[in-house]
C-alpha cells in the first residue's frame, strides 16, 4: 500500500434518509418495490411524504454511510457529494463531520434542495428506498480535486453516481485521477435496479477497472445475468482483482483471483433495519483491507460493522465501531 | 365531561429535536446542567451544533409530543404552535399530522427558524436539553382561535409557553377561551428551571385556575419551594382540582381533593432514552381522564406510554400506544 494521509476517498450522492416505519399493505398500494431503491421525482416525493407515517431524518446516502463507518472505525476517510445550502444540507455536513470524516465539498447555492430518500421499514426490518436526487444532480467533475484523490489509498463509489449524468462523469474522472496516481478504484453496485439501469457499462468498469468491487447476491447475479450465485462468483473472479460478494444473513464470499474466503455474518440480537448492511459491510472491508488485515479478516470487520448498523433505525453506527477491532488481532 | 369534537388541544413550542449521544465531560466541558432544559441563543445553538456528534432530527416540543402520544392512544387532539416555513417546519408539520393530530397554525413567513431542541442524552439514558426557541417566538394571541379551544374537552399547555412571551400572553388567551366555555385548562410545569423562572406566575395560576396539572418531583418541590415531595404533595392538594405527579421510576402520584392513587411506574426492558417521558405520561393521563377512565387507571395508562417513549431514542411513540388499552377494561 502506497504512503497516503487518507485511508479512503468516497463519492456518492449527499442524502438525508427520512425513515418511517410502514406496513406491506402500504408498499402495495404505492406499488413499490421492497428491498429496492426507486429514484422518484419532486411531486412524488412529496405525494409519497404525505402518506408516510412520523419520520426521523438522519444523514444517510450509500457512500456517505461507508465513509461514516471507516471514521468511526478510526480509519481517515474524505467524502466528495453535493448537497444545497439548506437546513437539510447543513444536517448532511453536520453528521458526516462530527463522525470526522472531512466534507469539503461547497454546497450549491440555487437549484433543487438537497436530496433526501424516504425509507420505508417494513415489520420484516427490509427497507424500501425511495430517492429524490436534488442537489446531487450537481456534482460535477469541477467538484473532484486530484490531489485529494490521490491523497487517499482507495477511491470507494457508489453505482448511484450513475443516476445523476453529471456525477456519471465525476466517477469516471476520479477513476482516472486515482488511477494515474496508482491508488485502487473501487465500485459497490449499490442496487440490482441501478445495475439493470446501467448493466453493460458496470460490465465494462468491473473488467479490468475496478479493483475492488462491492455488491450483493442479487447485484452481482444482475449484473452477468445468471440465476446461480455461484455462476456470478465464477465470472466476477476473471474480471475482477477483489470481489467482496454480500449474502445477507449468509455472510460473505470474497474472491481475489485464486483466493477464496466464506465468511459468516456477524450475529445480531435483533434485526431492527437493515439500511446500510451493505454500506458497513464496505466500510469495515475498506478499513480492514487499508489497514493490512488479510481479505477474510478484513471481510469479518465488515461483517461486524454490518451487524451494528442493522440493530438500530438509521444506516449509521450509533456506537463506535472501533470497538470490533479489539476482537482482531492487529494487522 | 362535555360534549365534544376533541379530546385534548394541545398548545406548545413546535420544536423539531436534534438527538445525540454524548458523555458526561462533554456536558462538564460546556457547562451544561444534566437533565434540564436550557433556553439557548442563535450563536450558542450553532456553537454547541458545531461540538455535537452524529444526530438524529425527530419532531419534538413537550406538547407536540403530548398531542403525539394523544394521537397515538387513538384519542382526538389537535395542536397549536408555530413553525417558519424551512425544512424543519415541513417535517414538524408532516410528523404531528402523520400520527393524526390536527395542526393548522400557520407558519411563519419570515423571522427566526423553525425552532430546535439539541439534546445530548448521557450513556445514564438522561437528556440534557439546550433550546433555540426560533419561531416559537412569533406565537401570539391571534394564533389562538375560540372556537378550536372550546371544541375541546381539555386546553393542555406547556410551561415552557412562558419563555416567549408573546406565546405566554397566547396561554392566557386560550385558558380563558376555554374557562369561558366551561372546558378544562391542564398545564405541564415543563422543568425545574422553567418553574424557578415563572413561580410566582405559576403559583397564582395552580392555585384556582389550572383543573389538571403536570409536575415531577423536582418542578413541585421547586414551585412551593420545599425539599420533601410530600410536603409539596400537601401544598397542591389544597391548590388544584387535579395534580398528576411524576416520580420517574417511583411512579406517580394523583391527588384530587380527598383522592390519592398512588401507582407503580410501567416495567421497560432498557431505558435507552428518557426524552418524552413526562409528556407521554401526560398524554396517557389525559386519553384516560377524557375517555371516563379513573384517575388510577388514566395514571396507569400514562405510565405504559412513558414506557414506550424511554425505550427508544426520540420522545415520540414508535410503536402504536393503542395496544396499552387492551390490557385496561373499557371505561
Amino acid at each position: 500500500m502506497t504512503n497516503t494521509e487518507l485511508d479512503v476517498i468516497a463519492i456518492g450522492n449527499a442524502i438525508v434518509d427520512v425513515v418511517a416505519q410502514a406496513d406491506d399493505d402500504f408498499l402495495i398500494k404505492h406499488d413499490l418495490s421492497k428491498g429496492t431503491m426507486t429514484l422518484i421525482d419532486a411531486a412524488m416525493a412529496e405525494k409519497l411524504y404525505d402518506n408516510m407515517g412520523p419520520a426521523l431524518e438522519v444523514s444517510g446516502g450509500s457512500a456517505g454511510n461507508s465513509a461514516a463507518g471507516i471514521a468511526s472505525l478510526g480509519g481517515k476517510c474524505a467524502f466528495i457529494g453535493k448537497v444545497r445550502n439548506d437546513q437539510l444540507g447543513d444536517i448532511f455536513r453536520h453528521d458526516i463531520q462530527a463522525i470526522g470524516v472531512n466534507f469539503d465539498t461547497p454546497a450549491a447555492t440555487d437549484g433543487d434542495p438537497t436530496a433526501r430518500c424516504l425509507i420505508f421499514v417494513t415489520p420484516d426490518a427490509q427497507r424500501t428506498m425511495q430517492t429524490y436526487l436534488g442537489a446531487c444532480t450537481d456534482l460535477t467533475p469541477a467538484d473532484i480535486d486530484p490531489a485529494v484523490i490521490q491523497s487517499g489509498k482507495v477511491t470507494y463509489m457508489e453505482g448511484y453516481l450513475f443516476d445523476p449524468p453529471e456525477a456519471k462523469k465525476a466517477f469516471f474522472t476520479a477513476a482516472d485521477y486515482a488511477h494515474q496516481a496508482d491508488r485502487l478504484v473501487s465500485l459497490s453496485l449499490s442496487d440490482p435496479f441501478c445495475v439493470d439501469r446501467y448493466r453493460d457499462e458496470f460490465r465494462d468498469l468491473v473488467k479490468g477497472h475496478i479493483d475492488i468491487l462491492f455488491a450483493n447476491e442479487e447485484e452481482i447475479k444482475s449484473l452477468y445475468q445468471v440465476d446461480h450465485f455461484d455462476d456470478a462468483l465464477q465470472h466476477v473472479r476473471k474480471d475482477c482483482k477483489i470481489a467482496a460478494l454480500t449474502r445477507g444473513p449468509s455472510g460473505a464470499v470474497i474472491v481475489s483471483g485464486e483466493e477464496v474466503h466464506v465468511v459468516g455474518a456477524a450475529p445480531v440480537e435483533k434485526v431492527v433495519d437493515t439500511t446500510g448492511a451493505g454500506d458497513l459491510f464496505a466500510a469495515g472491508f475498506l478499513y480492514g483491507y487499508t489497514h493490512g488485515y488479510s481479505l477474510a479478516d478484513s471481510a469479518r470487520i465488515g461483517a461486524a460493522s454490518a451487524a451494528e448498523a442493522i440493530s438500530h433505525f438509521g444506516a449509521r453506527p450509533e456506537t463506535p465501531l472501533k470497538t470490533i477491532l479489539e476482537t482482531f488481532p492487529q494487522a
